[in-house]
């Protein structure tokens, strides 16, 4: 069995962005050596997502304006009385989701016609990180 | 460590539909030999869901209903001026989960007395693939 | 390859309520001697989540609130005509999603700064069980 651990960094200049990090992700993959397994790729934090969709800037921009009618930035919310201002953030990546396992097939990510790896950062402009840990043989 | 990798094709009759794939894993399953691992199940395609709850008619209704209300067919969506109408279903697939990851135990699907799993088709009516990828030993 | 399952057992005092089950989710590891690998925690039931987010007790009141507004309690869902009551808590356990599955490095959860694995509660004040399924070396 091999087991591969790669943190890639973020820092976003927008306080909401969708990024690409399918590459990166695919860079982990080959230095692994795995050929059969899979991967778990996650935010390692709790205001930004991981999860796969199509690489379409539309569509980028329909999922942030979404977002914002299904978690928008309100100033009430209880999290707030510690001092901070992100709530919605929280709830947008809940939304989004955490992590994404993928398939390792023949050394690659086992992927459809269209799917891509993303993250989506909802209280950017600070590094974050993200995992990828890879299992198999 | 035994990796074994299927593909389930379906097609939906309707453009929205909620299609219980449970036997079909279980049978990747049996073929794979695993008696203690895992089971990574995900829509290869980025309209659709894998997602498990529970095998009665009526919430899949409401499923349905909800991620109408949650997710709307409109027109105006950015995504559709590349010529998509679908980026109602890309969202509906978000709130409802590309994949699930489901432990083997004693050779068997490691679930509660309800648990089901699903296969969510928001855009349908054309061939889609399932991927079931196990490993363990 | 080590294989290591586990189930905790929980009785919620109330009919919704957010756990945090960091705790019990490290014993388990410990116990289960791997070093490298990854765990699956997952609710075995369709109306409870597990999810990774904050612990911090406004948050958390936020979170089942905005459940409340995007999944109410409403008597007509086509669910009930089974005799159930309970489709809200199928929907909310579907946004804030059925499992987790976290990197294991050195032996220790591979955590960011602030997250925690909670169990979701939506319909409670009875036993649930939560699956802990590690596999890796």
């Amino acid at each position: 069995m091999k087991v591969y651990t790669d943190y890639l960094c973020l820092t976003t200049k927008k306080t909401r962005e969708i990024v690409n990090i399918t590459a990166q992700v695919r860079e982990a993959l080959e230095k692994s050596g795995v050929k059969e397994g899979l991967v778990l790729v996650n935010a390692m934090h709790i205001t930004a997502s991981v999860f796969i969709n199509d690489e379409e800037s539309g569509l980028k921009e329909d999922f942030l304006k979404w977002l914002e009618e299904l978690a928008p930035v309100r100033p009430e919310y209880k999290h707030h009385q510690t001092g901070e201002d992100n709530a919605d953030a929280h709830l947008k990546r809940t939304i989004m989701g955490r992590e994404v396992v993928v398939a390792i097939t023949k050394g690659g990510l086992d992927f459809g016609p269209w799917e891509q790896i993303f993250y989506g950062e909802f209280d950017g402009q600070r590094k974050k990180l993200v995992l990828v840990k890879i299992i198999g043989e």
